[in-house]
């Protein structure tokens, strides 16, 4: 997908928002829990009740891994379903991947070729080589992890790396590599400070904000922080929509929580003068 | 598995090799490719010719995740003839996972439970919380990327991080983890120089070493900079063997390269007095 088409969709929805899709059985309505393909037919219903107010979904693929053979089918279905149905919205594989360069090249075609998603995270503790293999596809994007919204992101992270903090010293290297267009940053919606820096240092990139809802960013100060003239945001939720309600209701929860962020990332989006 | 198990078998085998299985299907012998199943038919013959003379297998998540359903049948297939042949031998999933608490579980429980695998390489960015979900299984090890062998390794890894560079922080601050017994490392055997001093670091921690062969490591550098009394290390090799030959002949050519390396492991464990 390209930039353009990604902005319009924004602008189309009047909404920034990506619903993760961490399926996790326990939490899914009894009812649905004993059908054959589960994790599909959760994963069907969130997206037809919430595709009208998100612009991108996240399968979190450690929780399809965790299924082992049942989950890679059903993620292998998810995929299909969203790519024939939806083909506009934007797709994340949330994998954390990288390694030497011949290895991520197969991450490469794993995510970008057999899945066809328009995007996968990348851990950028390996470097410009593990990385660069992501980049050589036209229209498809690495998401590089800068700043995490866990608390495990002040043991290295935040930590001063030769002057700047290692975050920092991550996206600005980064900026430097082959086809860095095609980067995006994870920066945790705890981070909102953080953001305002941030954005300085990457004016025109689109940053993936996860921890909105469940752990315990705020809208508001990240939409105020990280907006540009060309939105330049993705803001997940996850559980905060997916399991609203675990009652035979979910859907129609996970819908109205949708819409009720898209109404206010619609207000931000107005105000910003981008729609 | 415990640590003195696979000590055991170390001296039992005097050898302290780890194959690795990069399964590249252009690779495989073009009477191989053509049949069902290669992947595992190729693993399976791999085994049965190298179980001799190594104590570990690795198998590069990224080969087989790149082939799709079909490629994870095949992990499910490799896990399983392994498990059930040769539960002496540990094996590794090289899968440099890491993420959020919640998202970490999942991923232990993907190859700690679903594939029963004994450890599993994870990035380290993301710090203490992101590590420490692969750390509460007994007998299982989570393997952390301290300083690998590639050029990207010269990033970030080994830049200054407040006095140390950034992979020393890694050693320093996870030994401080809960159950961090069950921590291993990566070094990239073409670090030797490193190795001794990460060897100061980490007296009696096992060091996954990769890079020996098609990445330019020297076994001799790594033997005698890296061994302590308890071995203490796994030395993989992955295309330096399985691909030694690309006939039909391929096991038997990869059981000779194996044999080659464990005859010379074998001299370094002598030497150091542990056979």
């Amino acid at each position: 997908m390209t930039h353009e088409a990604l902005l319009e969709q924004i602008k189309a929805k009047k909404s920034f928002l990506c619903v993760g899709l961490d399926v996790d059985k326990e939490l899914i309505s009894s009812e649905l829990k004993s059908q054959p393909d589960s994790i599909f037919i959760f994963c069907k219903k969130i997206i037809e009740a919430t595709a009208p107010y998100c612009v991108a979904y996240k399968p979190n693929i450690a929780f399809f891994e965790a299924y082992g053979l049942e989950g890679w089918k059903s993620l292998e279905k998810v995929m299909d379903f969203l790519n024939r149905n939806y083909p506009e919205i934007f797709t994340i594989a949330d994998a954390k991947r990288a390694d030497i360069g011949n290895t991520s090249m197969r991450y490469a075609k794993a995510y970008f070729e057999q899945f066809d998603f328009d995007s996968l995270t990348i851990a950028p503790y390996m470097g410009k080589d593990s990385v660069e293999p992501f980049l050589e596809y036209e229209d498809k994007y690495a998401i590089l992890l800068a700043l995490t919204s866990n608390e495990g992101a002040s043991d290295f992270q935040m930590l001063d790396l030769e002057g700047k903090s290692l975050y920092e010293q991550v996206i600005e290297k980064s900026r430097k590599w082959d086809n860095s267009n095609r980067l995006m940053y994870v920066v945790g919606a705890s981070r909102a400070n953080a953001l305002k820096e941030i954005r300085k240092l990457l004016p025109d990139s689109f940053l993936l904000i996860p921890g909105v809802g469940a752990q315990g960013g705020s809208l508001e100060d990240v939409a105020v922080q990280g907006l540009n003239d060309q939105c330049g945001l993705l803001v997940n939720s996850s559980r905060g929509i997916i399991y609203a309600s675990t009652g035979s209701d979910f859907d129609q929860v996970a819908r109205s929580v949708a819409k009720d962020l898209q109404t206010q990332m619609a207000f931000y989006l107005n105000k910003k003068g981008i729609v």
